[in-house]
């Protein structure tokens, strides 16, 4: 199978997850806060929208990185296409655990497995996306589309294996401070947001 | 009509199928588990995640089988059309079989018709996809790519009708026990996840 | 604008729309029918199947149409944009009227008029498409690929045109009988499947 | 990065977005207007079919706006797929503010925060186009496809930050009126499909 129709599937499931998630944000009932104003109502929903943001940024860096993946790469066997469902998988049940981390986030019974489950969900999205990568840089070799040295292949992938620790490392604590693992979740957005962070990646 | 834009077309069906699946997956309901935990909670809802991936799985492997077809179409008439889109709407429809399953799956009242119901979605979908192929293959022989010989057709068409058997048994078995129709559909997805048994489809 | 993007956002927004539909079908609530099973339960819900294949099928043909129309145009200015986003709209909004058309046709107050809302829904997808193919056939044949004599461009638009009547009919006779709404509906999403009547139209 | 995949992506994104709007417009419960008619309760709902139409139009303005600005571009680098993506996640939170807007509009507490909510959040589409056209145009013009004027550039974001005004001031004003609020949405949206507003736009 050529790259193309792989790209466009993917592109197609990971921009309807990243448009989808917008439904975890919630519209007050109206009534529903008798003596408080609509304002009050939306302030309570705080963590909607702060776990929606770090969503919606993870996922459109995931993007990204697969891109580069993919452009890599001249055609795609079986085993590649069975790896990139699961990674799509991975990413498609993100607005569940967004939702699971909103909702939870402050009620003082379960806030630290909601927040545990939405870490170690972005951490099962970067496990997939590095077996991926591992797959096509190391056994795929001949299916690269430059020739890449083994030395550089290895430099991208340890560096998409370096990403894993923080996910790792925020979903442990979240059993001690759930806002910590959000505050770790936005601050990996962040970090590959910003030009340098990522511009290693997108020049290979 | 050329096959890009059926093909761009079904992929897009086919990738807002598989993600909109997410909605099947519930958060459970604050203070709706009084004396119990949100693990406890997030345990019971197990058939949800079994049937989610279960159907993901099977959407994303009839994606690539779907492909393949494809690849060897050189022009599409008004008939592989509407098959086509026959087709689409027994995969369109899965978020609904799959929701049903997990619903009732525990229910005792329901849980064999609801698996039933699950299985024989994923066998519409198998003989929508081996009717489609089987205009293709058998009467369309002049829109086909390459030179297929009769007996190599026959032979693309046996395999894919003997995909139907295992899925009128699992429909057959959900009278006797919803849980092994589950355990069979989960069985060919692994199946058809392996290389080998994908391996003759993607050749072609 | 080239009509490539033109395509491909149409192409995304009819599959959006197309398989969305799929949340008009509600998984009947257990507990909910306590002294009745859930196969009649399910049974209680046929106009909701009812519903979704026909709308399914009308919005498919209208997306084989839409490609003939499209494929006929070099470029797309300012106002076949307007006009085509309006087509869009007009589709995207077949998920109410379906859900609409379901929950209401049995209900005796308000069947009538959900009916009518259904067909007029349809109705109005007609005269999108209508006015968008008048303006591109009529008034802006620079852009068209092919030189299509003025005959043939009026007997194209006679016969979109003509496809109008029978939901014009449906809009009318729901107020008679909502059932003969359906299978009006119904009728000419088969009529249009089968080989004869769109052939003329997929030759151009 | 080409900016193929950046269109496709952000067009999928777009589509996605502008199709789920539907969810915003609800069917009425039968039985939850007693000594009502349908009818009139579809009526009460007329802030549901007026936002729907306004956001609807509104988006698809800014896709025809998007697809100008990338067809500029020759090719994109991250920070461009970053502000791209700021881009991306305002136009898909739009089916939040629109149904906020839908269900207080006719609330006396709430309705003028949820009108200045949505007029602020197209607003904050209009500033992150506008960022994101500026970072193209003047500090990326090496990425430029066409030659440019410094004059020519300046002029296309003079008109593109002028559109910010209207919306600024639809957002303070909903606090006097959010009915005023909606009628200048509305009639940014008519403004924008006319021929002669886009076709400056449309031929750079």
């Amino acid at each position: 199978m050529g790259t193309n129709r792989l790209e466009s599937f993917s592109d197609a499931v990971i921009a309807v997850a990243i448009t989808l998630l917008v439904i975890t944000i919630t519209v007050p009932e109206p009534g529903s806060h008798p003596h408080q104003s609509l304002a009050f109502a939306l302030g309570q929903e705080w963590p909607e929208y702060a776990a929606y943001v770090v969503t919606f940024m993870t996922i459109g860096i995931i993007w990204i990185n697969h891109h580069a993946m993919i452009s890599r790469l001249t055609r795609a066997d079986h085993p590649i296409m069975i790896l990139n469902l699961l990674l799509l998988m991975s990413i498609a049940v993100l607005p569940f655990a967004t939702e699971l981390m909103a909702t939870y986030l402050r009620q003082p019974d379960g806030q630290k497995l909601a927040a545990a489950i939405y870490s170690a969900a972005f951490l099962v999205m970067s496990l997939a996306f590095s077996a991926l990568n591992r797959h096509v840089l190391l056994r795929k070799s001949d299916m690269l589309r430059a020739d890449l040295s083994l030395e550089r292949r290895r430099q991208i992938l340890s560096r998409a294996v370096t990403g894993l620790i923080p996910y790792a490392f925020a979903t442990a604590i979240a059993f001690v401070s759930p806002y910590a693992t959000l505050a770790i979740c936005a601050a990996m957005g962040v970090f590959y947001s910003l030009p340098v962070a990522s511009g290693s990646e997108s020049t290979t």
